[in-house]
């Protein structure tokens, strides 16, 4: 017997934990470990979804903090109602409504962002091998949660009009799907918008087969141009039944800062309730601190004007990102240049294997994500996620010639 | 056919949803209902979980506020890390060490209120059906939150030194438990405080039999008067191999406030990293703006005079509560005073049924939570719980005196 066995925790054997199956099943992308040299300061960052943080209204976000703690401290500071704060729900209502969406028979819940508004829609309807369809490729963070509640997540293939939901009617499924979740505008990653055409037959299809659909606007704010379409919850007014199938979700993170972490989530009045009860066992409440800092915000009218802002930046910049990007690859890189959201998603008609591309990318000083990373299953090789939020014109630039520098490289490698 | 089936969706029958069975087993508190009219402000509430709003570090947290816009606003506004903000986190391990908390080995996540930390572990560990052990009676968010996950939980019953944790080899378990859950300083809603004497032997059946123990230690931070006990995670350094089976959670909320919605997790590093790839499907990462304005304010030095004086308010409540409950009710109502916390817990040795007791309480003019809501199955119906953290001791005697009303009455009716 070994004569240490008790001197130190660390010669003992290690621990043996048995996760849950659904957290084993969880794995750190890959990507993410790659992408870690893309934070330094001198790697051009093509790989982010982040927003520009020099962007920020921190002004605004100042003197609308200094207004909650003057006007009503224990409202930012004591515990709150699970819905949300009275001011913010009302607030982020009358958005709502703006956008031609009727509240009646719907209820609006604040959210720790609009993650956890997709975690608790999981959560509330997902069994077991339930079925949910999403589009292909997918917004990974939106797969993990459905898979963490135990489903099975089926993909439409997308075009140039978004989502291919007519497959809806040919696809084999195993059971019934319980959900579909498509993000409408400018998804992430490929940058499509699902057509009006298309928002109107899935309607009609949820209607008839009685599955919710939830639709996830994260980016519908940052369009720059081009004619902004209904929303589907908007459009289920005109659908006869379809109101009831219709669930939504959005956030402040692209239109106001993400460190707040407060997205919302409005569905049909009975489901709600039902999921403020599922809420309430996640966190209680999301922070009143934020909630308030953020109804003070959006009173004060800053809001237009800031987006105003911030499309401005954006549209610039992918401008000269997709500039770029035609002068330095030509036909050897196809994309079409979306009308808002802070992505471009390109494929290499030379076939490219965009991973294999990356270190050479990250070793020339830019990084992107490689396509395959948004895809569950088989996923094509070809593809890459440019993101043009975050880098000046200049630095895109610069980041472009970086990209055709590794990729030359790998032509004669 | 009717008519008007197209016109209003209304007419339509009501659709019916098909909730996940845990999201269908969620009941609504019916206190939560009964409770509703405490809210009024003539009613004397003793029946609330909050701290006094009223000693709220409002300027502190103003200055924490201004120090972090004006220093990084980024580092508050931009995404952050799942695990959360650097500077948090090491202020929150200090805190930790100072209370004899070895972090070797171990890591410190930060939650959206300790109630996330909860639904981490449980989505972390639990497969539909699993047993969790916690106290009778217990935190009722904590078995929402295990339920949720699909767990049974079984209760231990407590007597004056805590949760009966002995009863742990006895028990007849249906599989072996995946978690024990306590709240190990003046409990919710006991006030029972768990022995030295069962802290060990608590650590030491979790390293004989591998099971994990979580400490949740929101109430810590109120003793205000006895030996401060060491924590599981403090003692476990002790118990050969009982380290790695030790997680625990705590607060900001009781400290400074519950608004910032910020909790923190502490387990072994590699029960962490699983811990935060469920987290991140949960809500990607919890508030950085909470969390920076948190750090400015650990760093500001203010929390150890805030502490003194929240403690000193609460003691002078607690004693008039409890004085005034002896002269109110004499032998009629038994309870023990504990050293800190929130909470009285008393029970009528006349048999006097709480929860009957409860209307004529609230037409009296005060409110307390009857003691049954506090158990999952068989309950005893002749305790009460008294909060005694919101209200002034002058309205405190006044709220014994119409529970004492109400009292009579019972007696009389």
């Amino acid at each position: 017997m070994s004569t240490d066995q008790n001197t130190d925790q660390n010669t003992q054997p290690a621990p043996r934990y048995a996760l849950s199956a659904r957290a084993a099943a969880l794995r750190s992308s890959d990507v993410r470990e790659l992408l870690k040299a893309a934070q330094q300061a001198q790697v051009i960052s093509l790989a982010g979804g982040l927003p520009a943080a020099e962007l920020f209204d921190t002004e605004g976000l100042r003197a609308a903090t200094l207004a909650a703690l003057d006007t009503n401290p224990a409202a930012a500071l004591q515990y709150g109602l699970t819905e949300g704060q009275t001011a913010l729900r009302e607030a982020l209502q009358a958005r709502e409504r703006e956008q031609g969406i009727a509240l009646a028979g719907r209820a609006l819940l604040v959210t720790t962002g609009s993650q956890q508004a997709l975690d608790i829609v999981a959560r509330l309807l997902l069994d077991e091998g339930d079925v949910v369809v999403v589009q292909r490729p997918s917004y990974l963070a939106a797969l993990q949660t459905f898979n963490l509640a135990g489903a099975q997540c089926l993909g439409l293939d997308e075009d140039e009009e978004g989502a291919r939901v007519e497959d809806l009617e040919t696809m084999a499924f195993p059971r019934k799907p319980k959900l579909v979740y498509l993000v409408t505008p400018f998804a992430n990653p490929s940058g499509a918008t699902l057509s009006l055409r298309r928002r109107r037959w899935l309607l009609e299809w949820a209607a008839r087969n009685e599955v919710l659909v939830l639709e996830d606007d994260p980016y519908g704010v940052l369009r720059t141009e081009g004619q902004e379409l209904p929303s589907l919850a908007a459009l289920a007014q005109d659908v006869p039944g379809a109101r009831a199938w219709v669930g939504r979700t959005s956030t402040l993170s692209k239109a106001v800062a993400p460190g707040l972490r407060l997205g919302w989530l409005v569905l049909p009045t009975a489901l709600a309730e039902a999921a403020a009860r599922v809420k309430q066992s996640m966190d209680l409440h999301t922070s009143s601190f934020a909630q308030e800092v953020a109804a003070h915000y959006l009173a004060g009218g800053r809001l237009p004007a800031h987006l105003a802002r911030v499309r401005g930046a954006y549209r610039e910049r992918r401008r000269a990102l997709c500039q770029a990007l035609r002068e330095a690859f030509g036909g050897a890189l196809e994309f079409s240049e979306p009308e808002g959201g802070m992505f471009l998603w390109a494929h290499f008609t030379d076939g490219t294997d965009t991973r294999a591309l990356l270190p050479a990318a990250l070793a020339a000083g830019m990084a992107f994500v490689p396509g395959d990373a948004f895809y569950a299953g088989a996923a094509p090789r070809d593809r890459l996620r440019l993101s043009f939020s975050t880098e000046t014109p200049e630095r895109l630039r610069e980041g472009v010639a970086r990209l055709r520098k590794a990729w030359e490289a790998s032509r004669r490698g």
